[in-house]
């Protein structure tokens, strides 16, 4: 099967941050492409920036379907854009954020999410609140990193474990969500960071590959997002695009 | 003081559906302007059209900001854009939903949102989860007319008495909001016909002239959203735009 | 219009205090009154004493719309009374906590209240559950003053600073609500107290002075509480009063 | 053990309706009294009664006390003054809605509870509320009754079985609770009849009578309301009182 | 009346550490016995162990309805089995932490369980979901011993103490619960070793005596659980028991 | 990777049932087997059967890992014994319910589980609440069919029409849940058969062989449960095991 991962930012050097874990990840059947935005903002950091990313993304996941994709994901923790996506296509539209959150709630009893900036704090709770998780969230820490600033793996893991074993021994997290998709590929170090800390109980979740794989597996089942939830918008003009 | 409603359409004849009850309700010393888009789509009827509606929304907040406006509305029951908008301004930018939810709920034990389309209905109860008065919504119902053809009066008034005496009836409603912007204006004549049907005692919520009535309340007192809740977005190139 | 605010207390000293920030804060065409108890407890610090001011609130509430005012405030943040009262009239009777959650709730994403008294915990903790909006009450502290000592402004003000920066700081507060009508006049003085710590995005609200523009606001829309869910007491003798 | 009821009313024939069935009720060593109110209304059937007939309560629960009473109810389904009283008195003060709640929710997956009249469907709505058991209560169904006429015991018994079928039925309920406690011993009539209807699973719980049996329990283990909660009131002067 | 607890472990020796509270606690027309299991772990401290004495348990409870009893403990903070037991008997079988939370909420603000490992947190919780109180629980907290170790009184209740006063100071529990049953008997020496503390306000419930006395109540008032949530299992085989 | 349902039932003529859907929906690379249990009931339809069901149950787990598999479902909508079963094993141990009602909240707005008897619903509601999905629960309805009659394929498909379209037409389900794993393989069928009733819009997800997916899915990530939550029961001897 055919699977792309959009990433709603104009950076397209995180295309490569991507995909690496993608294809490491991907079944073999599993054929991945990732692609980024030609509009809109340089990384996602404020409401505002998710929504003029929102446009191109979703012209991205309608040419996907069009490309014969049988799947996309939004590769950012905001799930930028998938509910308007949802109404244009059929494919399955994947959404890291929320599919994580579901996933750990089937995973431990309550999780934490690390994310970078304490800006985001109110968007994760949000996240949390639509999909009716509330009472499984732990925490929302932060590293205090600016996205395009991740690339420095040494500094972003050890703030990484610092938060983690505070959501693991103060909060009462028994998952972590690693809260950024621009973290991919820490988890298993992450992993591994706490054991030495003596915690070795603790499975982390890289949202990027989590959604590759229940997009994968929603193909195989013919599965996708309810047209009764998301019908195709009417046919209408709109101006300037 | 000065106040905007931006209707984020870019149908502009619907300027003056929402200026009348506006002006009317308006305070002697309150200043009204109505402006809609120039890009984005002629109506809002589902997820898609609100994202495309959002770039320009918030562009005209940003302008109203820049021309001395104390306040702005962004006139649809979508609240479109107004958190992004939020993060690029300091003065207050009023949902009209969102206002609605929490004044009803002040106003009675439970309340019903009568909007046009169905596939509005999970669009609403994601409105009330997000203001966490989902214990307070009783319904939502329809009038299954689209948003461009709510110019036929009496159409729009049978069907919300129809509905709304339902609301209160089966779904045990004591407060109605009308659930689309473009329902402005016939709150008191509906209010009248519901007392005909024998129901006297339910007050009928017009958000447009309510989310006017609070943006002149925060003005008076100085108040506008938390910058806390919507920092300023990071200073960044925002490509195509 | 005509807005009364009814100090449910026999203290009449602290009409004053309400008078002040009501009348600095009313339209120009807002007429304002207060009024307090002629029987009933000199200040109100627990749910005793709220219930031995109720029957006389009531009374002054339906005095006040014979004398043909077109609101009134309980002016307390008990919200002493509303309930009982707006069954016995037809004109808005507001509740400055009831309100103040609410508008706090739309300004940011969590609000604390710091009130007087650790004893007033559970009662403001019930306010929010009453409310529906728990999900975004994120403490309630207490500056520990009595409620007829807190004329003290320097010791006031000095406490509530405190307080609310542990709020903003360890809790995650992005509005403050002031959390004892008797702390009218302070709001704006600490927000500039808390610039001072570095935080000057958090929004003060001063629930007296919010009751008011709330009751302009409703009285200029025609609205008030839903007669359904208030509906007038049978006709019966009520002995001893 | 000495246990009163008081019954928050003016109409002492009210007395005798739950005399009957607290006595037949009582432990062998269990001492039952009932009274009622000098002043406040005759029957409650609104907030504003309710709050009127506060004041005479607490006065007779704090008698209470000081006559050398183990515990107090306050036999109304408003679970009339129960807070106020709390904070005057040591021992526990019972409240037969609050009581009923919680051990339907302890019987059964739902209950419903059945009260007079439409207008204290909110009020049965905010005591679950205050509870946490929104979950449990399957629905708040009405006889159509006011309370001075219920004693008409065939006409209530007969709207009794109409409205819990219904609730049984159409509403999911697994417990019926009588919402008035002038309802007073039709609770086995009320099962025996279901059981003609062909539903004979459903538990029937008396509110007066419950609380009475909580009670004894409570004062058996020498438990009584925390008084971290309940602290006693300020000593202050209540003028008029 | 006869009442049974079924310790549902195959440690005899704690049938004597309830039976000496419940003889103390019942009244004189109660007959206490005390059984245990002859299949099933020595203590439970795991979902595991709960799991291998449910059947055990229900043989013991059916066993106990054969026997003419009038209801049934089962004696352990994990309620074991009850939900499988109430399906075979018609008697009430009474889980001691669903009826210690529902009282603990009628008897104060909040409350917190103090229980024996940090691994029975997330059960504790599990546990307050299921009765919908999650928001009337301050916290879990943990003496950090295990069951077995439980009769070093000394030890017990140093670090219940200790661990009160925090639930108290830090959490805001209102009402403490003792969160194993094999802590029975101490719940008026931890009271009384609180006093010195400072916290003469916050009632301990000692769960195993509630379960008596709510057991006591139920039969005396002929109500037992609602055969429509618990009805009896269809009739067959059950291979290998 | 190795697969292995369990059917936690003594019926094994139901691994059949299970085989067919599993093997005809898993990855070339995965090796599924299917076997059933040794002791206990023959069909779960309760509490009571469901709970003797769990010991054998959580044996075929352990032997599972110990004969090297990946990860193991307890294939029945119950989710039979699997928190236990998570304590003794490292592998996944997979819910069919609590997946399912996961990725149907990722789905679409709100779900209906369509299940077997009226005497199930209290537990699908309960299997909801401990997920926090409560809100996404549109409604619980059944075919009235026992376990050991679904072999009737156009009785059972009738039936699961008929419930199917008053879930979506009157409860407002936009994705369906397949209520019982004995009705697994006729998903698609319902859909096609909703199609011809104007329901093209909504999903039927089949709990079996989505677990399967998951399952794969979390396989392929080194995903398991939290060992923090569900850790390894204390070494101890089990009485009769």
């Amino acid at each position: 099967m055919k699977i792309r991962a959009i990433v709603p930012v104009t950076t397209n050097e995180l295309e490569a941050v991507a995909l690496g874990p993608l294809s490491a990840a991907a079944r073999p059947d599993t054929e991945i492409s990732v692609t980024s935005l030609d509009t809109g903002p340089a990384s996602l950091e404020s409401r505002y920036e998710d929504a003029m990313a929102v446009p191109d993304l979703v012209e991205k996941v309608v040419q996907a379907e069009e490309d014969g994709l049988d799947a996309v994901i939004s590769d950012c923790m905001g799930d930028t854009g998938v509910e308007a996506a949802r109404e244009k296509v059929s494919i399955p539209v994947i959404g890291p954020a929320e599919t994580s959150m579901h996933i750990a709630a089937m995973l431990g009893h309550k999780f934490s999410v690390v994310t970078v900036l304490d800006r985001l704090i109110p968007l994760v709770d949000q996240r949390a609140i639509r999909t009716g998780l509330t009472g499984k969230l732990a925490s929302v820490r932060t590293v205090k990193i600016p996205v395009l600033e991740l690339d420095g793996r040494d500094r972003l893991l050890n703030a990484l474990v610092d938060e983690s074993v505070k959501a693991v021994r103060e909060d009462g997290a028994h998952v972590i969500i690693l809260g950024c998709t621009d973290m991919a590929g820490v988890a298993k170090d992450l992993e591994e960071r706490l054991k030495k800390h003596g915690i070795s109980d603790v499975p982390v979740i890289d949202p990027t590959v989590l959604a590759l794989k229940i997009a994968e597996a929603l193909t195989d089942m013919g599965l996708s997002h309810s047209k009764r939830t998301y019908p195709a918008p009417p046919k209408k003009e709109i101006l300037g695009y």
